[in-house]
């Protein structure tokens, strides 16, 4: 087990370190807001600690459980502190009418991130295409929910996909960082199946495999 | 049921004609290749015919089924010939090594599509995340295959839905045509779990819905 350091107290934040905290990690929660912090560290329960916003943080893996509006500034924010960690990225830089990206057209959220983060970090992508609460509910209809991977550091996807395999989901390597773009339209997908196809939530994106 | 006319005669005017003809349409084929359009029209049987290249297609679905790279210029050809039809667009702009896409930075297929079309012919996108040997096969794990459809006409997306649901599998509409883009990107996802995740082609990109 791991010492996993979740920066964000919101719906991902939770649903993340719950599954962490019930999988026997230990898990620092770090927040702008204190409190929330405490209050969700409390919530995930199995000796979860809080951590000084800013401050190094104590697991070697990171996610950024913020949303990408605040991201770039919180990894400026924390700068050298995040050398050497594996920062997991589950944002998505898509504006809040659904109608585009907030990232420059030749670029996607990951590499604007691994941009602003100390040259020794190491950013993979995942998590990004799951609902919180649907992430929260757990696998359906006993398929294990799929977490979508892309990154550069085959060492780090790999310990990534043990962690995610830890939490009772399905890890889906998809290639390299670059595929995050891909992952960040597979999050405007779900947008799109939600407003249009399925019109609820309750909903999640899978790989179904044949025979 | 209707005449769907297909334009192409490789593995998805295959798959697609196949399933459109034993769900009682008439199909008709045309390809540049017209021995390949025969042969094909004769494997799909059920009254299937074949067309003349460049000539004006009988359906008033028209399903362009060749590769990309070839697309601009076939509607271009039929020019005037796809007034007043509905196009649907099964293509991927993606790159022979996968590594990105055909299309410039600021457009994505289906629009470059629409952009050489007649004014008065409408664009649908769908069938792009299928590989055609999974579509041919059919259910996985008794679920419909799930079809993501993009369209900026409501009424020629219902048309098309409705095609696809008589073939057997669900339609999934994803919003307006610039959706397409995100369906293209759905594509490279597909090609991305194929080369690193899963390492085989007989799988589908699809949605599971909660509980």
């Amino acid at each position: 087990m791991s010492t996993i350091s979740i920066i964000g107290s919101g719906g991902m934040a939770a649903a993340i370190g719950g599954l962490a905290g019930k999988a026997g990690h230990t898990v620092e929660v770090t927040s702008r807001d204190a409190a929330k912090a405490r209050a969700l560290a409390k919530q995930i329960g199995a000796g979860a600690t809080t951590g000084r916003f800013g401050a190094a943080p104590v697991g070697d893996i990171v996610i950024l459980a913020v949303p990408y509006s605040a991201v770039l500034d919180v990894v400026k924010q924390y700068g050298e502190r995040l050398a050497g960690k594996l920062i997991v990225d589950i944002t998505n830089p898509i504006k809040s009418d659904f109608k585009g990206f907030l990232t420059p057209e030749d670029s996607f959220g990951a590499q604007e991130i691994a941009r602003v983060a100390p040259d020794n970090a190491t950013v993979v992508k995942a998590f990004n295409t799951q609902n919180a609460q649907v992430l929260a509910a757990g696998p359906i209809g006993g398929h294990p929910l799929d977490v979508f991977i892309a990154g550069d550091d085959s060492q780090a996807k790999a310990r990534v996909s043990s962690f995610i395999n830890s939490l009772g989901l399905r890890p889906m390597d998809t290639g390299r960082l670059i595929m995050a773009r891909t992952l960040e339209h597979a999050c405007m997908l779900w947008l799109g199946l939600m407003t249009h196809a399925i019109k609820h939530t309750n909903f999640s994106i899978r790989v179904s495999l044949l025979g």
